[in-house]
């Protein structure tokens, strides 16, 4: 008998690859962080002795989500501004109280309130683009969870950094302070082609390549944008980057609700990443990102939460749910991005944006576990005819039971288990106060 | 001291009329099933003696939810059929398997089912359409719930009646039966244009006349109905309903998604009214009900869930927050459908459609008492900036704590008070194997 952490016996398992279907009649074995194997409950009681035994008989043990794109300190500025356009959201709300408020305690403060609410929703992973990424990659260490922390980049000064020099210095300082934690890397996040110049874009394509690392970026959210970069420099903000020598397979691009036929093919021969946020564009009336045409043509495209000021969730159930419906109505058609589709959006296709493919985003023996229970019971999700269409159509957050990262239990009956939820609390009203105040 | 029934004090209120905004410092005092008086907590502490105090210091008080359109019975058929396109969908599989399984014991396990998710989800009162409203209204009554059932009415023979003259006859009953019952009242549901006679509209818009009841209709769901509507009879649906006299007051019409600028007006004109159900429509590609063009038109808009073979969720919190991002979409305008307007859908609008906005809908003195609590806590809740907001972006059915109809005590503390959810779910469960063995 092998030694091991852990066995878990769900109801249903949904390993993500090779393919999106529910399995009975399995079970899994986690050591050291990792999926040891999955096989059927008696081979794996014979072969194992397992420090702890989950007995799931009403839930579905899947991958944990992953969220490709969020502002997680943004958590504090929640319901701050609603039912207004992105520009002058942007510009006549958010970005004054950015420039009053933010600071390394409302970043710690705002993330670790992000971190809570994504763990009880079963997200392990999240890429985020915001102000001192060193405070984001300590938050994510000390909560556990997986994390793809963003070297930002713009072409203003902010609290975080004052020149493009400085913002250059201070991300490769967090890259290299991230080396050593096993759970967090980091991508380059250039705001958006409107707000950082070529020379700052082509010294990031270059320190990319040199530390293979992703390039994540808005790209493509408005209209306005698409003028303005005509306007400005002859070409759309796509064959700026591309002309840049930024498309490519380390290219996160976020939004994408303003593409052409032709970009979608280009974007599909670089074999670069889109990143749909349908929540945020319908919030802010950004468009709609064509999700169909791009996985139609070959585009691998994950999900993200944007900031919790223009969604006001981070809850990967509730876009993988709007990503499914929204792309039947785009399409005009009811069988556009199918109930497994969503699924993999928001997991496996996610871990390939972020270059983690290897890691996360489905189960495997090998694979780190990233794991999450979701338990189908109660008046709104019985009788069980597809759980695959339970999980998308019906279930949400509030059905995550356990989530596992690299194999240790952050979640456990539906409450986190190394957080301090008062205090997360606490915190955050004090912070309402504050801006509420003003 | 004046004895009363119960006393609550929220952290906040929201009437919905004269407006939709949240109000600190006030109680709401409950007796004989009505709202007695909406004043300061000294105040009312002075003035009654209750039998029971409901203190909710992290709550909003508010009024139940209004679900005006939905198909209560087809909650077994939870999952069916997803991913494919209205006609073949309703051909193919739905109809099929109604004429298989729908039967008196299909359509009480099932509207059981349903009752229980509405329930705690926060929806008080719902409008059914579906066959055997007798059992629709007989498992209304049992749990408590407030219901306009529908007097289904179709040209072709179902399990519930075989001819014109039995639709009618059979519904009337139901209208008969139903005047002892103080929560339960009636509505004519011709199933749809396409799928009803003139002779029979004609009979139900003189019956509906004398028995005072509103008319719930399926209208303009796909362009397909329009297209044979007019090579059969020269008119599009809405012209000719309006030939039959049916456009007025009494009207419900639900999807409206094919909808052109005349019959807006028209709509407008008639004062009849509107059902959006946006999951389903999104699900189902049926297209966009436009809903902030019926709104500036002066049109009643409620807000419905549909069945859950074509939601798959009976959750009016999806359907708000849908229906505020959606008309985002729809209008290209981030000012359209604001959270306070969405509140108002699925409440007063709800009670306006159905004819009952004297008795529900929102919170006043000599109302029904038909209330919930909603608790803005946890990490996706806080800070509470704006407490409307929150309830439309960031809150969902799970936070639903307490649930009361005309004063009665239905949920507490998230749990059903009168109906046995186990026995539910075993139930429901049984039907499944039923379903997925053939």
């Amino acid at each position: 008998m092998q030694r091991i952490d852990a066995l878990i016996h769900p109801k249903w398992i949904v390993t993500v690859e090779p393919r999106v279907v529910a399995e009975t009649g399995l079970s899994l074995a986690v050591d050291g962080g990792r999926i040891v194997t999955i096989a059927p409950p008696d081979e794996v009681r014979k072969r194992f002795a397992p420090d702890v035994v989950h007995e799931r008989p009403g839930h579905v043990l899947m991958p944990g989500l992953i969220n490709a794109h969020c502002h997680a300190g943004m958590a504090l500025l929640r319901g701050y501004a609603d039912d207004l356009p992105l520009e002058q959201w942007l510009n006549d709300r958010i970005w004054p109280a950015e420039s009053r408020w933010v600071d390394r305690r409302f970043v710690a403060d705002g993330t670790r309130l992000a971190i809570a609410e994504m763990l009880l929703g079963g997200t392990t992973c999240f890429s985020d683009m915001y102000y001192f990424p060193d405070v984001v990659a300590e938050q994510a260490i000390d909560a556990g969870i997986r994390a793809v922390v963003g070297m930002i980049a713009l072409d203003f000064p902010t609290a975080w950094a004052s020149s493009a020099d400085e913002y250059i210095e201070r991300g490769l300082a967090v890259h290299d302070r991230c080396r050593s934690a096993p759970l967090v890397t980091t991508a380059f996040a250039p705001h958006a082609p409107y707000s950082v110049s070529d020379d700052m874009l082509s010294r990031i394509r270059r320190l990319a390549d040199e530390l293979l690392v992703p390039v994540h970026t808005h790209i493509l959210e408005t209209d306005r944008e698409v003028i303005q970069s005509v306007a400005a420099t002859g070409k759309r903000p796509l064959a700026r980057l591309d002309a840049l020598g930024l498309l490519n397979p380390a290219l996160i691009g976020v939004h994408a609700t303003h593409l052409n036929g032709e970009e979608i093919e280009r974007l599909a021969e670089v074999q670069a990443n889109i990143v749909h946020c349908p929540r945020s564009n319908l919030k802010l009336a950004s468009g709609a990102c064509p999700v169909e045409r791009l996985q139609a043509a070959g585009v691998n495209v994950a999900l993200g939460t944007d900031g919790a000021a223009s969604n006001n969730r981070l809850d990967l159930w509730s876009e993988l749910e709007l990503a499914a419906l929204f792309a039947k109505h785009v399409a005009g058609d009811a069988q556009a991005v199918k109930a497994s589709t969503a699924l993999e959006m928001a997991t496996i296709n996610g871990a390939r944006a972020l270059n983690l493919a290897d890691e996360t985003g489905s189960l495997a023996p090998g694979k780190a576990a990233d794991l999450i229970c979701v338990e189908l019971a109660g008046p709104g999700l019985v009788p069980v005819l597809d759980p695959i269409s339970q999980l998308v159509y019906s279930a949400s957050r509030d059905q995550v039971t356990d989530v596992w990262i690299a194999g240790a239990r952050l979640v456990s009956d539906g409450t986190l288990t190394r957080m301090d939820m008062a205090e997360i609390s606490t915190t955050a009203h004090a912070w309402g106060e504050r801006l509420t105040a003003t």
